[in-house]
């Protein structure tokens, strides 16, 4: 099970097919809330009774506890329907609560982790993800294995590619990102079939991983776009 | 002043134009230090000191205390030198931090925030910036005036504009981003003279704001790019 804080979250993950065990709310937060279904078991508690089971440090009026779900298997025709999203050991929740959203906004279906990487479902990559983890399927697999079976070419996020402004995205694929210190790792970057690189103008030594992924997300929308 | 932890923010200050005041350090940091110019006071403290006076959960085992810079104010003239981002009562120390990174890495001198926005001499703004504050300029002024007087056209990120993959950038302009939670506010809308949107292809609600600004830096590199 996994919390959910704020009455837009919850909202969410209420419409969702997620499911939700207990929504606790203040007194005040009541008149804010969407309808709860009846086997749906909702507490009216004090707010410093919330205070307590929050991971905020303004709590919002409203928490859901709700289950963490089991997907089926990735298969290779799953892999084969657009484009994903791959995170090699990323560490910072906040990091990928916000690249859920980007997936989210950017229309893909899936993200899909290394099973180092922060849980989708600590408080902090929920918050971040503002909802979108209600939409976005988050899955943890060996990605050594994953890239070394890939059915689809395997981009990767690196300082010394070709321009992801010139590079021809095709009809699907993995877009690998690597961890916020290291990028990625050993294990995997010798699957990675195409180095993909976001041109640097200036001086930082790198971008956030987020930002990074939003730029890749960007540049296929781009592409499907026909521009 | 402000404080500067990490000894590679710390490298990129000592680097940079601000002065650098004072340098504590713990033995076990003395090794990993850069030189340190004479006039600057370095000091070793031991770790608990160090936790102390450290913003941080994990210290780094250095800790520079910097002066803020004073600029010339804007001119038209410096307006006129290509893209600035421009933010609008920006709160989240870790999102105006990536922005400056994010500058940095697409070569901007300049980040123009009003002065409702968060501080970017804040530990966490700093450290999210992973030194790029030390090359990137940080303006705070009254928006609406700014805007209102713009020698070059203003565009905005906004929900309802013309796509940003069609919208002609020209060779300046001002790039107006709006708080997390309202956007764009009431005395610096209507000075927009571009309404430009990110298409969306899924369901979040809203893009991440540092997503946002990451994605029109890329639209203007790339569009120099000649792609």
């Amino acid at each position: 099970m996994f919390i959910v804080e704020g009455v837009k979250s919850v909202e969410e993950f209420l419409r969702s097919d997620y499911s939700v065990h207990h929504i606790y709310h203040t007194a005040q937060a009541a008149a804010k809330l969407p309808k709860i279904p009846q086997n749906i078991k909702s507490v009216e508690i004090d707010e410093s009774a919330l205070k307590r089971i929050s991971a905020l440090k303004t709590p919002q009026g409203v928490l859901a506890v709700v289950g963490i779900p089991r997907y089926e298997p990735l298969t290779p025709a799953m892999l084969q329907q657009g484009f994903h999203l791959v995170l090699d050991d990323i560490q910072d929740p906040g990091n990928l609560g916000t690249i859920i959203r980007t997936a989210d906004w950017f229309g893909l279906e899936r993200v899909i982790c290394s099973v180092g990487s922060v849980d989708a479902y600590n408080p902090k990559t929920v918050q971040a993800s503002m909802g979108s983890l209600a939409r976005i399927q988050v899955y943890y697999t060996d990605l050594a294995e994953l890239v070394a079976h890939s059915p689809v070419p395997v981009f990767g996020a690196v300082l010394d590619g070709s321009s992801i402004y010139h590079t021809d995205f095709g009809q699907h694929g993995l877009v690998v990102l690597g961890n916020e210190g290291n990028g990625i790792g050993p294990a995997v970057l010798p699957h990675i079939t195409r180095h993909v690189t976001i041109p640097r103008a200036g001086h930082a030594e790198s971008l956030n991983v987020a930002v990074s992924a939003a730029l890749f997300c960007s540049e296929l929308a781009r592409k499907k776009d026909g521009t």
